[in-house]
C-alpha cells in the first residue's frame, strides 16, 4: 500500500536539502577523476542506450539521499500501483494506462467488463490490417487509385508526438525501405496551417485521420472541416478518404463519415498517446506496422528497467531524481534537452508538452497548494545548431541551465564524407563529448570575456543509432522520467486542468460574450 | 557623449526595485479600467503594428521610472553612438552597422576609406541582380535550363534569420505570385541534414550559397563538401552551382569553386545579418528582390521609432524596458515568445539565438563580472499549438514566466471555412485574445485543481497581415530590444565568446588530442 506525501513531509528531503552545492562539478570532472566519474556513473538503458551522468552535480553521497528519497516516497510501488491499473488520475478518477499499450507490463486491468489489455492490442491490430490493406492496394480511392499520402489532423498530444516520431524515424525509413507512406501534420487553427498542407499533396491519393479523444476539440474539427471542404471541392467524397482516431464514447466514433474509426479510451492521456490509436495509425501507414510494434518493443524494454528499486539500474528513475535535486535542492528553473541528431528536432517539443503538461501544476493530487516548485521550463533545440546559437547563455549566462543531451554513433542514412579526417558523424559526436566537458570544467582565462567558469551540469544518452527500438526506448525514459518526478512532487500527473479556462473565454469571445479587458482586445481583433 | 555604467549603479535602478510587486495585474485587468488599460497602454509601430502592454505588470508610475531609468542610461544616446559608427562590439573592437544595412538611419560610416552604406547597398544590388538574371534565365545550368531551387548552407546567424523570414513568407508569396524559387536550409554537422534535403530536390536544377563570414565555419565547410559530392556524383560541376556569402578576407572570397560570390563584413553579427548578403541572396532568389527590399523598409521604418527617446512612443525601447523590470526586480528567469502565426513557426528559435547569444552574459562591456542577472532563456512555439502544450505550466505551474504574443487580424493565404459562425482565423484571434486575459485575471474555483491564479503578466503586438513589410518591423522590433537591453545591463551584445571553448575541445578530441573526461567521452563515441 502506498501512502502520497507532500516532498517536504520526507526525510529524505530535509538530507537533500542540506546537500546544496554539495559537489563542485568542475573539481569533479577534472583529470583522472574526471574519467572515472565518465566510466562508473553510467546505467545501461533499454535498446542499447546508456544514460551517462557523471557531469551531473552527484556523487555517492548524493546519490545515497536520492536512493531514500526515492524509497522513502515509494517511487517504484507507485509506479507498480499505476500500471496494474490503481486510480492514479485523481482529478479525473481515472486509470493511467499508457504501460499497458506497450503490451508486457503488470496485470490484466479489467474496466466495465473490458481487458484494457486486449482492447489496446486489438485497436494496433485493426490499425495493422488497415495500413497492411492499404499498402496492399486492397483499400484504395474511388479511382482505384493506391494510397500515397497520409495526413494526421489532431493538436496537442494527437499531434506532437505522432510528428516527432515521424520525423525521427523518417529518413530512417526511406534508407532502409520501410517508406510506405508520406505523412503530414495540420494542426493549428491558423487557416495557413491546412492549406499549405492541402496545396502541397495531392488530395486525391490521401487519407486524412481526425484526431481528437473528446470528438470535441474545435481546432481539430476546423481543420476537418476545412480539409472535407477541399475535397468536396475537388470532386471527391470525403468519406471515402477520412479516418478518425477518437474514444467510443465520442460524436465522431458511430459517424457515417469516415472510412474506419480506430479507438482510444480516457485511460492513455493525449501525451501519452502515441503508442495508442493517435500514433498507430498514421505510424503504422507511413512506415508499416511491424514499424510500430518495434516502438512498442522499444518502448516496453525501457518500461521494464523502470520497475528495478536499486536507482543505479533504473535510468529513468535516476534520471528523474537527479533533476529534482537540481530543480528543488539547487534552484535551477529550466532544464533544456539537446539531441545531436537533426532525426530529433522535434523530440525537444513533445517533451516540452510531455513534462510542462504532466507537471507544471501547483496542487498536489489533493488539491492543496505545495510549497515548493515543480515543474521546470523544458526547451531544446538539436546540436550542434544550438551550439551556433542559444549556447553562448548557457555557457556563460548568469543563470546555470541543467542540460540533458542525446547522441548516436551512427548517422541514419549513412552517406557521409570525410573532411580534415573524419567524417561528419564523428564531427558531429565530438562536438557533444566537447560541450559536455566544456560546460562542466569550464577554461579559466584572464580576460573575463573569453572565461569559462564551468561548472554547468549535463547527462547524456548515448545510443548506437537511432532506430525504432532506440526511438520506443528514448521516449518511455522521459515518459517515466516526468511520471517519478510527478510522484516527487505529489503532483497529478495526468490531467490538464490550466487549459480549459482559455477554451473557455475564447468561446465567450466567439459569442461576442464579453465584457473588460477581453472585449477590448477582441475589438482590437475586430472579433 | 555616453557613458557606459552598470545597471545597479543608476539611482533609477533602485527606485525600480522599491517597486517590486506594485502592480496586481489581475485587479488591474478587472472590469472597466482592464478595458482603458488595452486602450492606452499601446503604442504604435511600424507598418501598422501596435505593441499593446495593457496586461504587464507596469502603471504610471512604474513607467515614469523605467523612463528615468533610459534617460539616466543614456539609451537611445547609445543606439545612436552605435547608428552613427562608434566601437560599440569592444570585445572584438568592432563597429555595429546592421541598421546601416536597412539604408536609412545615421551618419554615413567611412571604414579603411570604404563607405559602409555604399557597400551594403552595394552587395544588396549585386544580388538583385544576379537574382533578377537567374529568374529571367539568363543565368542556367551548363544544360541552359533554369534553376529552380536555392539552398543554404550555413549554420546560426547563416540559417535561422534567413530561414525563419522565408518560411514566414512562404505561403504569402505563393498566394501573391513571388515564389520565384524553392528555397532549403543545411545547417546541422548530422549527415543526415545534407543527406535530407539532398534526397528531397532536383540538385541539377539547384543553386546552393555556402554562406560563413569567416569562411572557416567547420559546419558549413563540411557540408559543402558534402554537397560537391553529391554535385560530382550526378556528373555536374559543382562551380557551376555553389555560390558564397563571405568576408572579402575569407578564403572562400577569392576561390574559383563559386559562380559568384556575395561580401559582408566584421561589422554586421551573424544573428543581425539577415539583411546582409547572409539573407539578401536566399531571399532574392526565392521571392525577388523587390521582397527583400520590402523587409528591409519594414525594419528601416521600426529603427526609426527606436530613436524616439519619449519611452511611451518608443515600442523596442519600453518593450525592452519592461523586460528588465521583469528580469531583475520581479525575477523571472524566461520570457515566452507566442505567435499566433503558423508562419512565424521558427521565428521563436530565431529570437532565442538573437536574445540569448546577444544578452547571455555575466561580464559588462569592460570585462568586469556584474551583479545581476542579465539575458532571460528564451522559447515558443505558435499558438493555438502552444496551449495544447506547454501552457498548462504557464497557466497553473509554480513559477510565472511573461509571455509575448503576437497577432494579426487576417490570414496569408486567405481560404478560410465558416465552422459555428466563425472563420479559422477569427478562432485563432479569439485564443490569443482570450489568452491574454486568462493569464492576467485568472479565476477562482473552490477546487484548486481548476483555479486559475492569474497575475501572470503578458504583451502583445497586432498586425492586419504578416507581409514583407510588418514582419521586417517585426524582426527589428526584438533586435532592438535586444540591443537597449543590452544597454541596460551594460554588456557586450555583440560577440559570442562562449560559443568558442567547444569548438576549441571539438576540434582537439577529432585530432585525439584529450585527457581525463573528454578522451573518456570521446572513447564512448568510439571517436
Amino acid at each position: 500500500m502506498v501512502t502520497w506525501n507532500n516532498l517536504d513531509t520526507l526525510k529524505s528531503y530535509d538530507k537533500l536539502k542540506e546537500l546544496k552545492g554539495h559537489v563542485d562539478i568542475k573539481e569533479a570532472m577534472a583529470g583522472e577523476n574526471g574519467a572515472k566519474r565518465v566510466a562508473e556513473y553510467t546505467v545501461p538503458m533499454a535498446s542499447g542506450l546508456n544514460f551517462n551522468y557523471a557531469a551531473k552535480q552527484v556523487d555517492d553521497e548524493v546519490l545515497n539521499v536520492l536512493a531514500e528519497l526515492a524509497e522513502e516516497q515509494q517511487l517504484v510501488d507507485k509506479f507498480e500501483e499505476l500500471y496494474n491499473g490503481a486510480v492514479i488520475n485523481t482529478g479525473e478518477q481515472r486509470l493511467v494506462l499508457h504501460h499497458l499499450a506497450r503490451r508486457q507490463l503488470g496485470k490484466d486491468v479489467i474496466v466495465d467488463g473490458v481487458n484494457k489489455r486486449d482492447f489496446y492490442v486489438e485497436q494496433q491490430k485493426k490499425a495493422a490490417d488497415f495500413a497492411n490493406k492499404v499498402h496492399a492496394g486492397e483499400i484504395t480511392n474511388e479511382a482505384g487509385e493506391k494510397f500515397t499520402t497520409v495526413v494526421q489532423i489532431g493538436i496537442g498530444g494527437s499531434d506532437l508526438g505522432p510528428r516527432a516520431l515521424y520525423i525521427a524515424l523518417e529518413n530512417w525509413a526511406k534508407t532502409n525501405g520501410f517508406d510506405k507512406m508520406e505523412a503530414k501534420f495540420i494542426s493549428n487553427v491558423d487557416p495557413d496551417d491546412a492549406a499549405a498542407v492541402l496545396n502541397s499533396i495531392d488530395v486525391s491519393r490521401s487519407l486524412f485521420i481526425v484526431v481528437s479523444k473528446s470528438g470535441t476539440t474545435l481546432e481539430t474539427l476546423t481543420n476537418e472541416a476545412f480539409v472535407k471542404d477541399a475535397l468536396v471541392k475537388a470532386g471527391l467524397n470525403p468519406s471515402k478518404h477520412m479516418l478518425t482516431a477518437t474514444s467510443e464514447t465520442s460524436p465522431l466514433a458511430k459517424s457515417d463519415d469516415y472510412l474506419e474509426a480506430f479507438f482510444m479510451d480516457d485511460f492513455i492521456g493525449g501525451r501519452y498517446s502515441s503508442v495508442s490509436a493517435v500514433g498507430g495509425v498514421i505510424l503504422s501507414l507511413a512506415f508499416g506496422p511491424e514499424i510500430f510494434a518495434r516502438i512498442l518493443n522499444g518502448m516496453a524494454d525501457e518500461d521494464k528497467l523502470a520497475t528495478n528499486k536499486n536507482i543505479k539500474e533504473n535510468p529513468d528513475l535516476l534520471d528523474a531524481l537527479i533533476g529534482v535535486y537540481e530543480r528543488n535542492v539547487q534552484g535551477y528553473p529550466e532544464t533544456a534537452v539537446l539531441p545531436y541528431s537533426q532525426a530529433l528536432s522535434r523530440f525537444p517539443a513533445h517533451l516540452q508538452q510531455c513534462d510542462m503538461e504532466s507537471n507544471g501544476k501547483s496542487v498536489n493530487r489533493f488539491g492543496e497548494r505545495v510549497n515548493y516548485v515543480t515543474g521546470p521550463i523544458i526547451f531544446g533545440e538539436p546540436g550542434t545548431n544550438g551550439q551556433h546559437s542559444f549556447y553562448q547563455l548557457l555557457h556563460q549566462g548568469t543563470d546555470i541551465v541543467p542540460l540533458q543531451f542525446v547522441g548516436f554513433k551512427d548517422s541514419q542514412i549513412g552517406t557521409d564524407v570525410v573532411i580534415e579526417g573524419s567524417t561528419s558523424q564523428k564531427k558531429l559526436c565530438a562536438n557533444v563529448a566537447a560541450q559536455i566537458v566544456a560546460f562542466a570544467c569550464g577554461k579559466d582565462d584572464e580576460n573575463k570575456n573569453k572565461n569559462f567558469e564551468g561548472g554547468r551540469p549535463s547527462s547524456i544518452i548515448i545510443g548506437d543509432q537511432l532506430t525504432p527500438e532506440s526511438l520506443g526506448s528514448l521516449l518511455a525514459h522521459f515518459e517515466n522520467k516526468i511520471m517519478f518526478q510527478g510522484f516527487v512532487w505529489n503532483v497529478n500527473s495526468f490531467d490538464q486542468e490550466g487549459v480549459q479556462l482559455g477554451k473557455l473565454l475564447a468561446k465567450r469571445v466567439l459569442a461576442h460574450d464579453t465584457d473588460g479587458a477581453l472585449k477590448a482586445y477582441s475589438d482590437l481583433f475586430e472579433i
